[in-house]
């Protein structure tokens, strides 16, 4: 279990332990499992289930339906409506960047991306598949797909490897060389004064003491940084604002909602700040809609402190520092199921 | 009105009527009214657009969601679900070479393109939108629609200007170099020899009567074919067979249910054949779930006439000849709106 202190712990640590750095510039490539290592064949097998609505029960929703590839990785809902066509309890968070969360979900209860997606796949307000064999016959009846399955993974085609072909896909999605980026590569120009001011108020409100790190969402996965189950904060950490009740911040739980533990409630995983200008609303339950009120909200629960409106226009300006480039993609193919509907 | 003789006519003319040749390949560039010339930058707009659910009222439908350009063009569902989560009344068919048609809908009420879209776009099943001013209010506060708008139609943003550029890159959409399309361009290895014999009683079964032109759904539009209202047949042609009730094809009665006039009555604009080895499933409420179920339903009902199997093998390896290229595209990037959600 991590605690509130975890934060101020890496925060002290930041200075020496090279790997815990507090402000990082995003590298190029992020890690894979050693169990999914990708391969362009792998990527592109990925990137088509990824656009596929056939992975859905209904047939009506595909990973890109909520997660837009095109936008900001979101689909700009407080609460996306799955393939059930029930809502769903939580704001669907960006994809992008997503390979460098140490844990997966709101709650943190998926230690992989891997395990994230045979969740989703099977969830009912989701991708809603009743089972694996569902999804896995489904898929083996397009010849395409059976096909480049066995390509990839020199077997038959299975529940497990769909989940990682399209980790492998997701794992490519990177935006790298945001203002912030190139600023702490060395530009000093990258950012401009007001950006500066923005990141200098950043740090002094402690803002760091959650939102460090390559995603600004805690450590991330690797050798050096074994986090066991993850990194998760307090969220209300200072209960009683008069945004509690307004934007219904602790009617969810968090991670409590999935552990049982009362030392887990209102624990929640640190979201990325990456691209965090692009993917209002915000919060657990897409409450704030926009990047000014999240702010000012969260100074006001995190650290029981009331910004002038110039300081949130500082923080919004550095936090609009860190849009990344969004690499140009080409639409995959679908691979057809020719003279007959979706089987 | 049109008549079902009128299918007749277009067939006893085409061997000297230019315009009206029965069976055509498919051009390179389709025709675009004189009012919406295309260009690169409109159609750049349109494929935006196309790609984006905020285009929809609750946000969760873009155009593509329905008309999946990354497959067949369409959802592979009998009748897709729409921004309302209510299901269409009828099926959503591919928008690939739709700037051949001469009228839209399956009861071809619209008579172009961008009036098709207009409708679309307010329609509750699919887009939702309540009115006019709520799309363009939504799109003007997009900065990056509102200037690439200005750009391509140098006034302000207005709702008929979105048809347009829509309407300008689903005119894009063209696959060419079907083997059919080889083949009639005189490259007489380009089909099989069963596709060759499947081609001939395609012919023979008078399939032709009505799956004509360039399109194998009736005259195109073009100076030379005013075709007014359209080009329509009845379906089923034939009344009484044992698919009628089985797959409910009666129950809606078409181009009446728009006009009103008793000669309407179960009337029909005939549906392309292009590609249509990859738009399962079948007619206007999606009852047929195989090419071959499809042929021997309109083989029954239209022409009276029962297929032996051998037969409708023939015909389906005609089918899959018209399946054409589709180009490789690139994704858009969708323009965001910093800082804040879906306006």
């Amino acid at each position: 279990m991590m605690r509130v202190l975890a934060g101020f712990v890496f925060f002290l640590l930041a200075g020496y332990v090279q790997a815990f750095d507090y402000l990082q510039p995003l590298p190029p490539v992020p890690p894979s499992p050693a169990d999914n290592q990708p391969t362009q064949a792998k990527i592109q097998l990925g990137k088509q289930l990824f656009f596929d609505s056939r992975l859905s029960y209904a047939g009506r929703t595909s990973c890109n339906h909520c997660h837009n590839i095109l936008a900001g990785g979101s689909d700009g809902r407080p609460l996306s409506i799955g393939d059930s066509g029930q809502a769903n309890k939580r704001h669907t968070p960006s994809l992008w960047n997503v390979a460098y969360q140490s844990v997966y979900f709101w709650d943190g209860r998926a230690t992989s991306l891997e395990l994230a997606l045979q969740e989703h796949l099977l969830q009912t307000h989701v991708m809603g598949m009743p089972n694996k064999n569902t999804l896995v016959g489904r898929l083996k009846a397009i010849e395409g797909y059976a096909k480049a399955y066995q390509q990839v993974f020199t077997t038959d085609l299975t529940f497990d490897g769909i989940a990682k072909a399209l980790s492998a896909y997701i794992r490519t999605l990177i935006t790298p060389n945001s203002p912030f980026d190139r600023y702490i590569r060395g530009d000093k120009t990258a950012l401009t004064d007001k950006q500066q001011r923005g990141m200098t108020l950043f740090r002094e409100a402690q803002c760091l003491a959650c939102h460090f790190g390559i995603n600004f969402s805690g450590p991330a996965p690797g050798p050096a940084m074994n986090m066991g189950d993850g990194f998760y904060e307090l969220f209300p950490n200072y209960r009683g604002t008069v945004y509690e009740k307004r934007l219904k911040i602790a009617d969810d739980l968090g991670r409590y909602t999935v552990t049982g533990d009362p030392g887990h409630k209102l624990m929640w995983r640190v979201p990325s700040l990456r691209n965090i200008a692009l993917s209002a609303p915000y919060f657990h339950n897409g409450s704030a809609d926009s990047l000014q009120q999240a702010v000012t909200v969260m100074a006001a629960t995190q650290r029981q402190r009331t910004l002038t409106a110039k300081e949130v226009d500082l923080l919004i300006a550095f936090l609009n520092s860190l849009t990344g480039e969004y690499p140009s993609q080409t639409m995959p193919l679908l691979p057809p199921t020719p003279n007959k509907a979706v089987p």
